[in-house]
């Protein structure tokens, strides 16, 4: 019998050494997984993990985790990293929720949201990766003077984004509506959607918070 | 022969106590022109003064010089300041170019910037209140930890000003689009503008941005 296809990831995919089982027990002790001291930094929403991979292979000396529940793209993004010979990042199948029980006060150094899902209308605003549902949690777990990065095509969510941050104490210190033509646009990396949307001429929106602590 | 208007408000500006004469003379030594030590917030386009003159009476223990070139429309703010019963106002008909040569480094501690010209054209962009021209003057006279308050109903303006604060290294604090609605409504001083505008149903965007330093 052909096993269905999301079955068949979801079983690669508890079998693949790179995805982290059990995350809780290793709260605090995130060291230990990359076996180093390096500062490590979160992807929440890593898709098919082409930012998470390019950015790890720029920065060896920067942890990454990649966090994305989406099972069938997780597969696609594991099958990037093992391609890409770096030995830097580590994945998680979990929802954004549960990253304080997974990671201890402070031990996250900054957190990538990439192209999150806009979830437009308004009864659905707190599950956008933005909302005051998911803030404390980031607060909790980025180190102090730690950073949101945050890029989006979607003006709506990225208006949301910045006046949500903001109403909750996180600081501003980036802002740009178009990406690709700014200052910012050197050292970016783009993800899968990034480049096909950019390609046919919208621009990108990016800013940066400082956590509020 | 009847004077022009123009010519008679400028002429009624030059006599009144409350509009400062030579104030590079003064720079460094404001509180000596308020005859206290309180610090000292500028609003930079005080048309007719409603917010200035509000916000002195609201805040006694504060000091406020109103800036505006335009003489007509000082002169009413002058009258509305003079029927206010307060004292802890002065008024400056000055350029904003120029307000370094008018205060010392961190003498200012905030700065208000209500319903600036847009200049939307791309070419007059040099022109706006939150551009490139004038924020390092007024990083230059806000006092470390000083902040600058922007409140419009323009939106192209108002992004605008957010991407440049930032880009600058301004950190954004507040930034609401609808700032009526908003948790940062109360205690909220309105101008004219904002007034009138408001209650065609319009919303009106606000941020607050700390000074680099």
């Amino acid at each position: 019998m052909r096993l269905r296809h999301t079955h068949g990831a979801e079983e690669l995919i508890s079998e693949s050494p790179y995805v982290v089982k059990d995350p809780e027990d290793h709260k605090g002790r995130w060291n230990e997984i990359f076996g180093n001291d390096h500062p490590i930094r979160l992807e929440i929403g890593t898709g098919k993990g082409k930012f998470l991979v390019e950015t790890a292979a720029a920065y060896p000396d920067i942890n990454f985790v990649g966090v994305e529940k989406a099972c069938s793209v997780l597969l696609k993004a594991i099958r990037k990293y093992e391609e890409a010979g770096i030995s830097n990042v580590s994945f998680l199948a979990v929802y954004a929720d549960s990253l304080s029980d997974i990671f201890d006060e402070g031990e996250i150094d900054r957190i990538y949201l990439n192209f999150s899902d806009p979830w437009p209308k308004k009864r659905y605003a707190k599950r956008r990766l933005t909302s005051e549902r998911y803030l404390p949690v980031y607060d909790k777990i980025l180190r102090k003077g730690g950073s949101l990065e945050f890029k989006t095509d979607n003006r709506e969510l990225f208006d949301y984004s910045l006046e949500t941050l903001s109403d909750n104490g996180w600081k501003i210190t980036i802002c740009t509506y178009d990406l690709h033509a700014s200052e910012y646009a050197q050292g970016n990396i783009t993800t899968e959607y990034e480049e096909r949307f950019s390609a046919e001429g919208h621009p990108i929106c990016k800013l940066t918070a400082l956590r509020p602590g």
